[in-house]
């Protein structure tokens, strides 16, 4: 709009990497003090893990775990939109929508520096899988994707299982987002840890560095850390950290631990994505008329 | 077709990673050589280099390099047909297409186990950078992404450029080819090597190995090395070998030296591809009523 302030090209920016509890109030209250750290350091934008409030929820079918949903607005964007406000942060914080009785979302709340929640995204792919049942408690995402103009620029989220798709990727970036948001909540199945686990990991990564590369753009992922047993028994999952910022060549210019929480502040340049796209022309040349097929579940059905 | 027998799950491919002279002629000799010994190791597909009949050609733009291109089938096809008939080998054989006067393409053939030229695909995605002038030498293509059914099963190629859009990779994966070529002519200006060489060359291995990735499929690269400099002048670009096979998790299984010839055979075992989607059922949660945008130049316009 006309005299609003020219969002920084330069900026940092505050993954918060947390061990979850069983306390969502306590989840909040670790949420607050890491975005006010994050914000003392510097960070003009600070991003929560996946459904930061709570353990991961979808190990398993309860029903009772609808208790723990919570409406956008509401008590977690109102308690981040006073540090927001008070620290002027942008704050990316997902939660457990619950929009309607019987109707829940994996939201990620886009907090603008005001305090506001500038605009929702709604988690689009939902991922069902053994100890990932996310299909039972979120209805897929109904508002596409986005990006927000916040006091820190443009920027896009997604959540988690969104960043299997390039298609995501692509979508938010085509909007401007010239830095993509990835809350998270991977992990290991402990039994395939040791056979699979780096290779599941630096899948997690690459494909995520595919995103940054294809699009010339800023990409930040933001994961959970720690063993998660919510019944106390069985075997759990092992989520496996290493929340990451990379350029927009695909450099991971910071990363944290796999086994412990971390505040991972990142300096970002966004006059990198001018120089990077000015020399890898990428956008220039999609074959925007052969892609219809995109929308195609498949393509190769036999006659 | 009815009692067509069954394409194998196990299977060799060789990478043909050639260093090209300024004979035409010399360079075939030397392709029909390494596939003949490509099918000696055992190979069922064997892939040339982008452009292999010639040095790297749209380093400048020159009206009488229009003379190297030849049709499609037409004596590249020919030779290598015979070598895949005689040798019951698939061959995929990237040819500077002369479709018509004025009217060339950036192709690959694909030239089945009987020698007969099964399809080909026309590059569609084509770059124009400093000494990568293609735009002046190729029209962009108009037969789409295509999937092929051959002797070794139903393979995809597409051609260098396309290795940076996603889009090209899901169109030919959601065609059911589960082995996707990238017969590539990648390089560094050698002023930038020292630099960026290391980014440049993980970059684009990381995004290709994204694509495996996203579509649960193996993809190969076969990129042509050494340094050309087609006027004796000027600094030339350094052709970057690394050509490798990865599998349907990205990892790469096989990959080629930087700064020499290669024949590289890799066991490439099409069940990881069921494997690999059961536990990462990608394919099964896309979005295809949100993706509509993909077709659109861009979304991010001002109002």
């Amino acid at each position: 709009m006309a005299g609003a302030p020219t969002p920084p090209t330069r900026l940092k920016v505050g993954l918060v990497q947390m061990r979850m509890t069983a306390d969502p109030a306590a989840n909040l209250a670790t949420a607050v003090t890491r975005v006010k750290e994050a914000a003392a350091q510097g960070a003009a934008i600070a991003c929560l893990p996946e459904l930061f409030r709570t353990l991961y929820l979808a190990q398993r079918e309860d029903h009772d775990v609808f208790d723990l949903a919570e409406a956008v607005p509401g008590p977690s964007t109102e308690a981040l939109g006073r540090v927001a406000r008070d620290l002027g942060i942008v704050v990316i914080a997902p939660v457990f929508e619950r929009r309607a009785a019987g109707l829940y979302h994996n939201t990620a709340a886009v907090i603008d520096a005001d305090g506001e929640v500038k605009g929702i995204y709604r988690k689009m792919h939902i991922p069902d899988d053994p100890a990932y049942y996310e299909k039972f408690y979120f209805t897929p995402g109904d508002l596409g994707f986005r990006a927000f103009d916040t006091k820190a620029g443009r920027i896009g989220t997604l959540v988690c299982w969104d960043q299997w798709y390039p298609e995501g990727g692509r979508l938010t970036a085509l909007q401007g987002a010239n830095l993509l948001f990835y809350p998270t909540a991977i992990g290991w199945h402990p039994s395939e840890k040791a056979r699979y686990g780096t290779q599941q990991l630096d899948a997690w990564r690459t494909i995520q560095r595919g995103h940054a590369i294809a699009n010339g753009c800023w990409v930040a992922a933001v994961n959970r850390v720690g063993l998660e047993r919510p019944d106390g028994a069985g075997p759990g999952l092992e989520f496996w950290g290493h929340s990451f910022v990379c350029d927009p060549l695909g450099v991971v210019v910071a990363e944290a631990p796999g086994d412990q929480e971390a505040l991972l502040i990142a300096d970002v340049d966004l006059a990198r994505v001018e120089e990077v796209r000015r020399n890898w022309p990428f956008l220039r040349d999609r074959r925007v008329d052969a892609y219809g097929g995109l929308t195609a579940r498949y393509l190769g059905d036999a006659p």
